[in-house]
């Protein structure tokens, strides 16, 4: 499902209505969209990096899990419709508009944020459901990672309303890269693990 | 493909036609779309859950089971259309056009009850077809959420084409919600078979 | 691939542009969207049922055999765009487009079929690429219906195009129908592969 | 996710505003639409094939192999944006946009190119990787194969920029029928891994 989702995401980028003659001076006038996609796109990949990541380790579900799982998706499949609120509110060039749809964007980036703390939450309370080779301190670092977001989409949203939406998307951008960068991702599971799941991997997709 | 069905969902979500400035009121004005979004959102999980929880006790497929399956997958796969009708009715604010579109709504939405219903009714004429430790009542329980959730449809659309579409959209929401109450889901299957299950469920997506 | 095709018809299912309290009206004037998004539904349908009660009796594959069924993805994938102008054209109650609309959609049909037929002869000059156990007749058996439905969308574009459309988009219909009665799907398997598939089918998903 | 990507092509493709009786003359003049949608179905087909035969020889995953694969499938999704903007630019029929878009379509061309001359680069580097059985200069040639491609879109973009919209858009398409041609699929790995792939391609999608 989340592959849909960030494929999705291209429906965005169309051809810019313009003048005949003037497609090039349209396509740069259109950079918020490309900031906006950019943005959301590398936060709906780290987003089903850390959700792989998870369910590698997962071993069996709870109802509780379940919906807490369906609240990740939910507020994942909802993320194109602020990013093309902020696109379009950008190149209208208004701000007051603007300042709004940073404010709704991060809001909805936030919250995907908060989901995912809950859905770790729900994990960190459950270790039955984890497989064994599973290390003690994972999810709840990852628990400090959700926060961390959290937190930053909620400075960067007040940036926005109150100062600058440029910033605030600046900002948004910040937390996929740094999802990105202290992701455990495939890589810090002890050699057996790595061994089973590496036979998964390489299934073709 | 229901994953698909409940990510296009989104698609209907748009930035709304506005004033220069005016981007916060539109974006409130548009509260029926996100009233409509919702509803069929937790349906169509609703619907996803289900259909995975059945096919776990399902065994082999006849060509009757098959054209079932089909049958549910159609109608879920047209919700988004009523769904987008609903929320533009409501939206534009005209009663008649609102009575409509809700009647419509809770006509496919029942419907899609309706289709369930058949399905389980196909699987309870052939035990041969389910795995040998699922529970007897399972498929005639599941029987009796389908005919509840088609009457509830059935009332909410007499509701809303007689009365207000508003609380029919309302009474649409709670099928959903009594539904994912009352889901066997992943849970009650006997320990042999959860074990069996986790395996399977365990695989990332 | 074919679960996101039929999942896409949908989007051609649109709220229509009506006068406040005409909604019902304009709904009902949609007519030829909802032949034609059912007709295209139950084409998809039975390809996929078909493409996949072909891959089941296949083991490996050539790349010529990969080319055909890249032609048949090819020309399913492309089903929804003669879906959408067939179904404005009828709506828009031209005449002449209707006719040119009508013979767009069943040379798509056809060439569906074609496309089909194609594949079928691949897999049938290499019947190392199939499992032991799949009856001999079984792909021969698929050519000669992938020839009448070719012959039947050929009828119904001739008789589209001089004749009346809607004619035409009926006989259209008839071949899905067709296909699905006289479908092999997943039912005449020898009683050792029906255990081996019923395996695999028990999966979720 | 490659499968969404060629999938959601076909939604470029509409029913052409047009005069009542003239449908035919308005599909014909969208001539530019399906060269366009040819050359991107082709160009994504090859990306998949490509892709699926190279993660059959991958046995498992660095966190930088995941990022230059993450690029890859970046790339391509994006290509349906150029591809409506060559699409219309054509149709419209100004030269200088129309050169505009050629330049667009043949750049993104070509970085999808490079990135999988980067995820060739980083496998290549990473033998480990590889499952025992791979020919030891399959990924080599691979990248042989990205360089020639990158270059002939380069070529494609000048010939575009400078004279010709529609020779780039021919070059564009002999891209992917070279990388057909020259395409090492599923036919030349060694019997015994051949045996082991066939058992898994052989599964129903």
């Amino acid at each position: 499902m989340l592959s849909i989702v960030i494929t999705l995401l291209v429906l965005d980028l169309k051809p810019p209505p313009h003048e005949p003659g003037r497609l090039l001076p349209a396509l740069i006038a259109q950079w918020p969209t490309y900031l906006a996609y950019v943005t959301s796109y590398l936060y709906i990949a780290v987003v089903w990096l850390n959700h792989k990541a998870a369910f590698q380790r997962i071993q069996s579900m709870t109802r509780g899990l379940h919906w807490a799982n369906l609240l990740v998706l939910f507020t994942t499949a909802l993320l194109p419709w602020p990013t093309s609120i902020v696109a379009s509110a950008l190149a209208e060039d208004n701000e007051f508009d603007a300042r709004v749809a940073a404010g709704l964007y991060t809001l909805v980036g936030s919250m995907l944020c908060l989901s995912f703390l809950w859905f770790f939450h729900v994990v960190g309370r459950h270790p039955d459901l984890l497989r064994a080779d599973v290390e003690k301190d994972y999810f709840p670092n990852e628990r400090i990672r959700a926060v961390v977001g959290a937190v930053v989409y909620l400075v960067a949203g007040v940036t926005g309303v109150l100062w600058t939406p440029v910033a605030a998307m600046i900002m948004s951008l910040v937390v996929p890269v740094f999802y990105a960068i202290t992701s455990h991702g495939y890589v810090t599971l002890p050699d057996a693990a790595k061994h089973v799941l590496s036979r998964r991997k390489d299934r073709p997709r």
